[in-house]
């Protein structure tokens, strides 16, 4: 199988300041074409780091990937890396600078900088890949028969290059194994314990599938990875392993195929033809945002209340002042009267609510922070439940009750 | 200035289905501290791997921190590597053990599985930091001065490892230099031009100073980092060079102190002691998300609808069926009428909307992909603007819009 180096140039993220998605969407897509990524380094921009970084990744891989670095500032050096790296050197290439100027054109700027000319120069041995979404092209370099590309560093540059043009050339250019996944996502069982229940299968495994364990919040994904030349049998064989693994953890698994939970419950209320709709207050949006992130999800996601004030809960959602006050306002009554209030007002099957303190300040009614009641309304049935989570950051507690809902849901619609 | 090293193991990341986020958080903190990543590194979970990429990392830095591969399953091998790399062996620590026994009692798991219980294993040169969110504690290991700490992979249980004891270890054990990151941020100029504008004023800063250029979305921050023995005198040189700066750019600088649009946002409300609410179509939650996410939001955010269908902007936002008729839901017009009907039902100074196509799929109206309407209303005042982003992909589209909402208001409100 080949293999990949990815290498991500830029002080940003050795800062800290910038998380590199790059590199997770890059490793994806080559998953996908059978590609497997050994390693995925960050490095500086200096031109030295590039070099030596370049060399090893060489020596690991058939097939470089950099990102970052490219852009028009005074900061990006990998260009020049690149030329002393393969014994080149940097010349205008007229073709990409005609595609720079219709780029630029297009966008109404007509001089053209002379920063933005020098993003038309590029090393004379490489084959150039344009952007149609920037202004740093891709330059590709061959060594002995093994790649390497260099792409800018805005990741929607980097998605159109490698979808529309990278995946589709290294497809063509390698004759690569098909790689086949299957997730189970399994809840309600620690990561230990299932460890124990399907040791002797995964033991059993052939030797061309691999198991991963995935635990994402509360919820456990086991990945299968296969590779193989056929891809019917290579989905065959893996069906039969799944099989084989299903009856001993029939009662904790959740789904079988989809991977992301908000994509599990799309299809369930596709299917069944379910409408859905949030009241949050902790969650902040973040709930609504997971159910909306699903693409076809204004079939069943017909809105929500982010009610972050108590006033608003009480206006809008229709709870009942004396409960707030018997109660506060973060309670399994109010998180109650929340989903039937947005179950009315958005006439759903289904209504979610969250009520909570996401923290660091304490909540109005002085409740710890960490603590979340979330109520699950199905027709005329519902179920509420209690989070104590004093540990998550403000954004990982948004997140992390968002998934836990969503999850309690399908466990719910799969018993019902 | 001490060096760095992060190596993240696992294959769920090199296999693109997990984002690393722990180096991020890492390089963040280290970076509060004064102590530079040099580099970052993921690596599968094989005990060769590993104990290579150790060697190389004690080459390159005086601190090496790797996570991931400490759990209690099968395709765990971190700690193997570890002990065989410092020529070690693994034996039961007592007082791991114990506080792994009061861990798992608290969560009521009275049965100590022996999986569990060689998370208690430990090389026996190792000083352990204990693990208060999970069951596999953080090992440090010293090679001649230079440390290592092996911390698992789940990110809340690395947050607080770092941020309660490792960080408060280094600041005792390194004598560091104070680092003072300034951020600067623009809008309304391209990369190319700001870059020239400001190319004299970059030249000449001292060499304890550097600038980094980070664009988001349509915005640009210029980060300046210095380091220096005295934090007051490095606070004051670097406001010094931010006074230069700002008479070159004045036209176009937003903020010049905090990082994140929302933050910048968070500061403008509380101090005017403004209201803020949402009114979503296309971004799904995403805006509400981001005016959330701010610790102390509830102050100013009071509420936010996500009208995902058509029917219910016009049910809850008031939304006339005319104005939908005649110009389709994605358009100025239902904007406008969003951001009033929102301002009226949260009775809030300033309320925000958009509409519009996130695709992949066409909208309703057979609007383009990547169409959107916002509206920005404040008191009686409105902006209306259009985007066209056919290159975005969903969960992007959907950041991508509520940043540049988010930037538009305080833009705004600035010359207000």
């Amino acid at each position: 199988m080949e293999k990949a180096v990815l290498i991500t140039i830029g002080d940003e993220i050795l800062s800290g300041n910038t998380i590199d998605t790059n590199s997770n969407f890059i490793a994806s897509e080559l998953k996908n074409i059978g590609i497997k990524v050994s390693q995925i380094i960050t490095i500086s921009d200096e031109i030295e780091t590039i070099k030596n970084t370049l060399s090893a990744a060489f020596e690991l891989g058939d097939l470089i990937i950099t990102t970052g670095g490219l852009g028009p500032t005074r900061d990006d050096k990998t260009k020049k890396a690149l030329a002393e790296f393969f014994n080149d050197e940097i010349a205008l290439d007229e073709f990409t600078f005609n595609h720079l100027k219709g780029y630029m054109e297009r966008r109404g700027r007509l001089e053209i900088l002379e920063r933005n000319k020098e993003q038309a120069f590029v090393p004379t041995k490489s084959v150039v890949f344009q952007n149609h979404y920037g202004t740093a092209p891709c330059m590709m370099m061959e060594q002995n028969g093994k790649l390497s590309f260099s792409l800018p560093g805005v990741p929607y540059e980097v998605k159109p290059l490698i979808k529309d043009q990278i995946v589709p050339y290294l497809k063509e250019k390698f004759k690569l194994n098909y790689i086949h996944s299957r997730i189970v996502s399994v809840v309600g069982i620690p990561e230990s314990i299932l460890a124990d229940t399907i040791e002797k299968w995964e033991l059993a495994l052939p030797e061309n599938i691999s198991l991963s364990y995935l635990p994402v919040g509360t919820r456990v994904k086991l990945r299968l990875t296969a590779s193989g030349e056929n891809e019917a049998a290579l989905k065959q064989q893996t069906e039969n392993e799944v099989q084989k693994l299903l009856p001993l953890i029939k009662d904790n698994v959740i789904a079988v195929f989809e991977d992301k939970i908000e994509n599990i419950l799309a299809e369930m209320l596709t299917e069944r033809k379910l409408t859905i709709s949030t009241a949050e207050s902790c969650t902040g949006g973040e709930l609504a945002k997971m159910l909306t992130s699903v693409s076809g999800s204004s079939k069943y996601f017909l809105g929500g209340i982010v009610a972050y004030a108590t006033e608003k809960k009480i206006r809008i959602l229709n709870v009942s002042k004396e409960t707030v006050h018997q109660f506060t306002v973060v309670s399994e009554q109010v998180a109650q009267e929340m989903a039937k209030g947005c179950q009315e007002l958005f006439d759903t099957h289904i209504a979610l609510s969250t009520t909570g303190v996401a923290g660091p300040g304490k909540g109005e009614d002085g409740k710890e922070v960490g603590t979340v009641y979330y109520t699950i309304r199905i027709n005329d049935q519902e179920m509420t439940s209690k989070l104590y989570m004093p540990h998550l950051e403000r954004l990982d507690f948004m997140n992390f009750v968002s998934q836990k809902v969503i999850q309690d849901l399908v466990g719910l619609l799969i018993n019902s």
